[in-house]
């Protein structure tokens, strides 16, 4: 009704949230079922079988109802126990703000940084370990959105799991667009999210629970129960003869529901490699442009997320603002210490389509041109994504 | 995908979740923004600016990411101190529950309670305000929604401000459906959500939160913050320049917005007539198909919801799975204590429409009479109904 | 954007068109594709063969794109020779409609005509046709809407066929509600549409056309081709590897898919069984409230629209809107003819539910009620339409 | 149901139909009216008053309940007498194809036609109408989209009107696009509709019909009535008091309705700016690529279509489906004589945004690449409309 002074974007290349696929927007628009009618109890079931199979588990997958800040915070509450020391592995933002959750809930919280721009490795993980025996619980984001950089989870996880100790893995802007799995990544708690590369709006939180982490949870007398961050409570909802805690979001079950059909019908090999190839022909078209990747190397860059460079005295958030005036197309910026530093061009679920390597490329090319940047070549930057497209046609 | 057992009911009446408005479920299609794009961060701003207009209040409302049991439990968590004596009233099956969060936070939880049929009276919490001085915060929920009946919120606000005690009013289920306001029933917090009498689907809250609660927050170092639970960490969030703490529903915030639009342009007076007017000719019609409410008396019968009780020897899970089948119609048990004991009717945003009143008291007639039950006339309960109908026309 | 006198009603229960299903619904917003894009190619085939699936025919089927108007007067023009004697077969508005078109294209038009509520007889088609041996082409409305009156359609086929006449099947309002098939009437042309028992919005036409019809268009030097009104055009366009003479409505193309499939998974059994029985709940229901049916015999009256008598001195345009104005719901006028006379409830799609019966019922009665006229007996009305209901369900 | 062999694809950049706005599509899915309930009466009777406002006339538009070839052949068959001398004016595919039906109905036909790479000139029409002063009517078709090429309409308007004849418009793809209006370009009988530039699905037609046209059609004694090829039958459907002649596509008129507000609100200067500057950005962009518009000069290139000269030896076809595989883009074909000579990228509506031409550019540069044409760069192409649009900023 009333009047709005900005209209929305043609191009939605974020990191989330992003834009949703349109039978996820239709899926939206289904009629709100009470969630004890037996149609909604059979379609909760299903969709958490699917959220099962997609996961790769036998164990029923638990969804909480608020996007993956949730799950992580109540990851963080269930999990660590008053007397738990917790090694936090930090290579980003997020990763840096898992640790404050965690810090709250534990004895201690040891923590293993490395730059924002690089990733962690197994070896280093394995040396703290063994260096902090009364280390119970590790942590790590597997790709810290903020940086555009992806640590070797399995490779980690393999190292903690040898180690006899327990993992909370953030994998919500992984799952769904590169390949990982939470036992293939031996993970404890593995919490993702329909929001990113699932290409559902945000509202939900997608985790696995280990058999050993829901002993550990039944074992820790202050993990939430009768709470919005409990995990127990919703461990059976799975089941269409179990009680909710609590009235589920609907309309997101409905959505996730749809996504896990796209999902799995366009198959999880594909749904990956349109992510690589995306990121991969963007990655390449940055660099021709004469712009710089802000993660270290190329092989730590994530296939979810570009995160580019952007040279020192530009304004970055006139940046965007600019290049959203021009050509319709929204990015994300950094967070906290890398606000600023980079922007970011998402490639998840919808978007993760090479096409929008192209123009994603070309805006940010000629968003710094326009702000007087010497040295950039719109045309090579795209000829250059253009040629990484079409080696994956041949 | 998968093959369902269960085809949507045709009609649910249901005390919440509700089916949405058509105009909030084609909001829920929008695309899905960025929550950081100009465009989001201004819908986000519009929004709260409606709901700030529906409650009649000039302080922001705060919008909480996920149904109301989140506000209620963060309400709690916010406002009371380990210090704090809570009085919590009880009239039924929601009061009682609001009681296990207040005896999580506060020094001592003291309750006045009444039968589930009956409400409270604004002179029994006089009283004891009067006897525990030490009480610091009082608790009610407006429309225990398992008993179907309304407290006299405004009159028990009124003693609680005088006495200078802070409260809580769990208005979930009646707000937007008859006349209540945050201020008029003096809340120092009041919680209410999109998906009861505003027509929308579950998974956000809204909080009124008055000055005085705001500075009790700030003064109780325990008050959530960096946390799901935290009221605090979206004090700012109605204003577009601030940053959110974590995303943001964004389909659900298009759709409470749409469902605002529709408040604002009907009229409150004329969506609480509505309401009030089918809930009126559905207690007209139970009671002359020969059968009786649940509330002692219909002065407190709620215009939200109509609980019928259910003759002895019947099975209400039964009853209900019968009406599905036979009418395409689903109806809400009881909770707890009231369940198997009532059925009830919801009169909630799309459905509060009397002519639903008419297939609501046919459906159960016809339902008891198929399980055997003597005594009922679908005939006179359906006639009385339509003469309540009618006499509001005259 | 401009400001609304009328809001929408909350219950459409006309004669057409009818409110969609929700699943249309949710189809008409998808993406429109480019109508030879090869996904709208298979997608247009798709469709087709699920309309040749329920019309049980081995022949592809022909979608006209225009609502079913269009196929009639088609129907009309194409087949319908210069030197041809054309028997117009007419019970009601709309049969003697037909006449019009028919006249148009026809050497003589020859009408068997009954009073508007009653039907045809196969007898006396059969003597008509003995009378009249130079009749070519035989033309009949199977359920002739403005009187809710159903001919012995697979009969007077028989007959028809027998005699080595061809036939124009009008049965638009009928096919989908009610037990009929293109070949088990022997049409040689059938005329149909999604708006009706399908729960589409208006648009299309769908047709079934025999081989004898196929030639004698072929040998028609006057039926259209080039044209919007051709059949023709369209006979290969069912055949992905064939052009469209012109831009298929792409998006009711995905409204007619969405409620096929809904069709064939419920089951036709099942969607002709509920429209039966919510039309005999609400015949029965109609009588006992003291009112009348406009159809001469019970026998006769269609299984989707009840037309009830209106008494002599009530106002039938604004009974339909007191109606709407006291309970939300609109209900069809008559026709010509019958305009004035009868008010129809429509028992299509969506709306054949027998809950609908009843507050079609009450809501009748009531009205005439508010009119003033005496006699009316709300509560026997909706307790007769229980009753059949009851009964179906034992 | 059906297993799909093509998935849709991500960017429909045809010239129609083309994608339709997000907006559109939500109003696709609003419940389905009953034609003549009120509340889809005075929604009528509004959607036509904004056609009249977006085409700047005072006499009432009509709309027609086909796509735009009904619209044409309506308007041949209306206002073109059994005794009329017709001028068809010829510079392309859709223009040849009006005489057809002109033909039909005049007693003569004569046609002025130039290469399908060139536009007419007033000059030209002037000469004819004087050496033929027996021409009653004049049609021409505005933008041929087969050919991308937009004729003088304005300037050949005035000739015909100065010359006293009538003129039927062609404007179907050239409306909402461009600046041009029904009576700027002196049209007697303008057709276009919303499937074009409005970004809506197919299945309506809109006309403007002058006084002049109004009194030929009236005088035409074979002017369709009581037919979908009627124009007269729905004269006075714009007024909500007045009957339709048959049922108009409900769902079609929420979708226009809605795509008329989101063209008033941008406004209509400001979309034909998008128009023009991303067509500008495509032909720049191609041509800097290697390639060659079809078009004989860029003066007489459409803003709303770019056709691209497609180089010998390259098989058109199979170069669609190589770029809708690589990239995900569709691109329209020629049509009959330009068919496999030329491919056109549409910007109508939703996709003239000048982001979509460096896709554009990229797609047809890459493809032909692929295909193993020499001498295109992609990079020079894309860069060079990247200047168009960073001019267009500045």
């Amino acid at each position: 009704m009333s009047r709005r002074t900005y209209s929305d974007p043609i191009f939605t290349l974020t990191t989330g949230p992003v834009d949703a696929y349109p039978a996820v927007l239709r899926a939206l628009s289904r009629p709100v079922l009470y969630d004890y009618d037996p149609a909604f109890l059979e379609q909760y079931e299903a969709t958490n079988a699917k959220v099962r199979q997609v996961f790769h588990t036998t164990a029923p997958p638990v969804i909480l109802q608020g996007e993956p800040v949730l799950g992580l915070e109540a990851a963080a509450a269930s999990l660590i126990a008053k007397n738990d020391v917790v090694l936090n592995l930090v290579s980003g933002v997020y990763g840096k703000g898992f640790g404050f959750w965690a810090a709250r809930y534990a004895k201690e919280l040891v923590e293993l940084e490395v730059p924002y721009n690089e990733v962690l490795t197994a070896d280093a993980v394995a040396d703290m370990l063994k260096k902090r025996p009364d280390i119970a619980i590790v942590s790590i984001c597997h790709h810290d959105t903020p940086s555009g950089t992806v640590n070797p989870v399995a490779q980690i996880g393999a190292v903690v799991r040898e180690a006899g100790r327990l993992l909370i893995v953030d994998s919500v802007s992984a799952f769904g667009g590169m390949e990982v799995l939470p036992e293939t990544c031996c993970a404890d708690i593995f919490v993702t999210g329909p929001n990113k590369c699932l290409g559902c709006p945000p509202g939900l939180s997608l985790l696995h629970v280990s058999e050993a982490a829901w002993e550990k949870i039944a074992a820790n007398p202050d993990a939430p129960t009768a709470s919005i961050l409990s995990i127990s409570d919703w461990k059976q909802a799975f089941d269409a003869s179990q009680p909710f805690p609590f009235t589920p979001s609907v309309s997101e079950i409905y959505a996730l529901d749809a996504a896990l059909d796209l999902y799995l019908e366009e198959g999880e090999q594909a749904v990956w490699a349109r992510h690589a190839l995306t990121a991969k022909a963007c990655r390449a078209g940055i660099q021709a442009a004469g712009l710089r990747l802000w993660a270290a190397s190329e092989a730590i860059a994530s296939p979810t997320c570009t995160a580019v460079a952007i040279p020192d005295g530009v304004d970055e958030a006139k940046l965007r603002a600019s290049i959203r005036a021009r050509y319709g197309i929204v990015f994300s910026s950094g967070r906290a210490e890398t606000l600023g530093k980079l922007t970011r061009i998402g490639h998840m679920g919808p978007t993760a389509r090479p096409t929008y390597s192209l123009i994603s490329v070309a805006a940010i090319a000629g968003g710094l041109q326009a702000a007087g940047v010497k040295g950039i070549d719109v045309g090579a930057g795209v000829a250059a994504a253009m040629t990484v497209i079409g080696e994956a046609q041949a």
